[in-house]
């Protein structure tokens, strides 16, 4: 089987860019992704791409042809996957099947989401339906508040204050700082954080990502086909795995741990030959601060209930053993929805090969992980990443 | 690689069911589904869903999670795959795909629509976001006049007239008869479609495909799976493949020809080591009966121009060499968009198997193909099933 390699990678700028069209924004980031690997786009055989709310945002649907002909692949297979949040994580599933079972050696994929078009109300509602229609929305549910449920749950059983999820908003701030494409490049202090307005209590306007704009866009390429045409591919995806769970938080036994998380993490090692205690550093889908918590406790960093002081120690920090969220996470840098999940593999992708700003910070570093989660963690996927010769992985 | 073949099928009946949820119907189908492929649900590793205008219809995205949940299966990898009205075609392949690289030995793949819920006017405003929304739609294209203009510049470029389609659909109203998962089971004359109002010059109301509920799915297993596990799975699924296109038609050479079927039937064909004469039937995407002419002659059945007598001809009817929408078709069976795809999968496993009603038309057939395409043409998935005994195929 052919392990996929990641030869280049491309992103926009993210924030707000209201006049910005879905198409625009992600041939931005896809024609920076083909200029990095440098192969030929005529090379590219498929692409695969993620987009969460463009019904709403653009009237825009089937947005796959759509995408391939705004890099002007039009006449390549396209498709359009959706898993609300974890949209182009799953794009980014599909693509490394391709790849592994043969099908093709070069791939696009990538993700794009406009959203401040819809101004923050229209796109706080379109966000909703990510969650249940028939049993959470219509009972009034937005994500702020959902997440509200599961950080005061967490509370309740682990122990936490709002204090400790401040340390989360101040350290992934402070990762943005370099970050050119982060929405904020802006340090923020605790006590800032903890006197900014509520948004859902417990969780403040400082405890959750904005609304943003963006997209992102990696090639990937055979193993063999890198040795073949000699293309700098350093970074090999050796683990990838998605998890699943119920859509509405009430169909839950507990809602202060998430085993979708779980249940790919376990995959995405075991995929890769690896376990927790090899990952060297962590993108984590931190819509909300309690949601990076949930997540490096159930990527297995952290026991249940020690996730909630890791940022407040510095474990978690530039300067920790394990670094999370070294991109500024989605709280910094933004989270253009179908963007994320693989603006989260460029991000691992360029502190691996050691051209972003915080590489630094992992100099050392041969695995990253990408966690990326659709709704209340009903989606996951985890793609694990490896700095490797090509040819050393792989068959 | 595996394998994949079809273990178990379901469909819910197609029709006008305003009252019933996506979650409902594609319950219904995959149920069943996991009851003819007798195998215990809880062996089944993922979901692959394929739904179109969910967002408009149920104010629901993020329809992977939701659906897995509806049949028992919340804690399994789930996907909602888009891309218009091949939604579940693509994602039949990535659960092609998902088999062949062995991550999975038992997928489920489906697709669900609720449409008449939003009235005939709100389903063709929701179908338009398949179209090129800045190009397109706000130019007054809708699919109906998309699918008008491709059949006018089929009659200038290569003849043919009203009378030619109107065989198509009385044609596929007949195939439909005795099949109980048909919206319309009941027989037309070719005087009765050409004296029905027109929808868009020269398409009348029985040129167009109906407005409709319903699901459908498939359990599909791998070929080692079938044999250690005595399942009966006697079609395999030999050929996947996908071609894309431009999404506005303004922006192609030609519109009287559909090159993104072509490559797809190239592309399948070369997959499962067939060629378009080896084909005994086909399910093809006739949303309007201009476009069963344009699949028949892209699918490599037919020159170029030719097509369009196929069905005055009697040569694609029951009776004929090479039958075509045995189902009855889109235009009779109905077309719930996102279950469409694996519908025609559902539809050509049993005239194979001999378990439908119009098996006899197809009694020595090894070999049947499902065409199922998005926008006008954008989006082509094609996919090869071959009768065959299991360990037959493979490695």
């Amino acid at each position: 089987m052919q392990t996929p390699r990641v030869a280049g990678v491309g992103l926009t700028r993210f924030g707000v860019h209201p006049e910005r069209t879905g198409r625009d924004l992600f041939a931005e980031a896809a024609l920076a992704a083909i200029d990095d690997a440098g192969v030929d786009r005529s090379s590219i055989e498929a692409l695969h791409y993620g987009n969460f709310m463009g019904e709403f945002a653009e009237n825009q649907g089937h947005q796959g042809p759509l995408m391939a002909e705004a890099v002007g692949l039009s006449d390549r297979p396209a498709t359009r996957h959706e898993s609300a949040c974890a949209s182009s994580g799953v794009a980014l599933r599909e693509a490394v099947r391709a790849i592994r079972c043969g099908e093709a050696d070069v791939v696009l994929v990538g993700g794009a989401e406009r959203m401040n078009n819809l101004g923050t109300a229209g796109a706080t509602e379109a966000l909703a339906i990510a969650a249940d229609d028939l049993f959470e929305v219509r009972a009034g549910v937005t994500f702020p508040g959902a997440y509200a449920l599961m950080a005061r749950a967490y509370f309740d059983a682990y122990g936490g204050r709002r204090e400790d999820l401040a340390h989360i908003a101040v350290k992934n701030h402070d990762h943005a700082l370099e970050n050119e494409y982060a929405q904020f490049q802006r340090a923020i202090s605790v006590e800032t954080a903890l006197e900014a307005p509520m948004i859902a209590e417990p969780l403040g306007i400082y405890d959750s990502c904005p609304i943003t704009d963006g997209a992102s866009a990696l090639v990937l390429v055979s193993d063999d086909y890198a040795v073949r045409n000699d293309v700098d591919a350093s970074v090999a995806v050796t683990g990838s795995a998605q998890g699943g769970d119920t859509l509405a938080l009430q169909d839950r036994r507990e809602i202060a741990r998430t085993p979708a998380t779980e249940r790919a993490a376990d995959a995405a090692y075991g995929d890769a030959g690896i376990e927790a205690d090899d990952v060297d550093f962590a993108e984590v889908h931190d819509c909300f601060t309690i949601a990076e918590v949930l997540a490096i406790e159930a990527l297995g960093f952290y026991e249940v209930g020690e996730g909630i002081a890791a940022a407040r120690r510095g474990e978690t920090d530039r300067n920790g053993e394990r670094p999370i969220n070294l991109s500024g996470g989605l709280k910094a840098k933004g989270h253009p929805v179908g963007a994320t999940g693989t603006s989260q593999v460029v991000e691992v992708t360029r502190l691996l090969r050691g051209d972003h700003p915080n590489s630094d910070s992992v100099s050392d570093a041969t695995t990253g992980v990408a966690h990326n989660a659709g709704g209340t963690v009903a989606s996951v996927t985890v793609h694990v990443l490896e700095h490797t010769r090509r040819g050393e992985v792989g068959e």
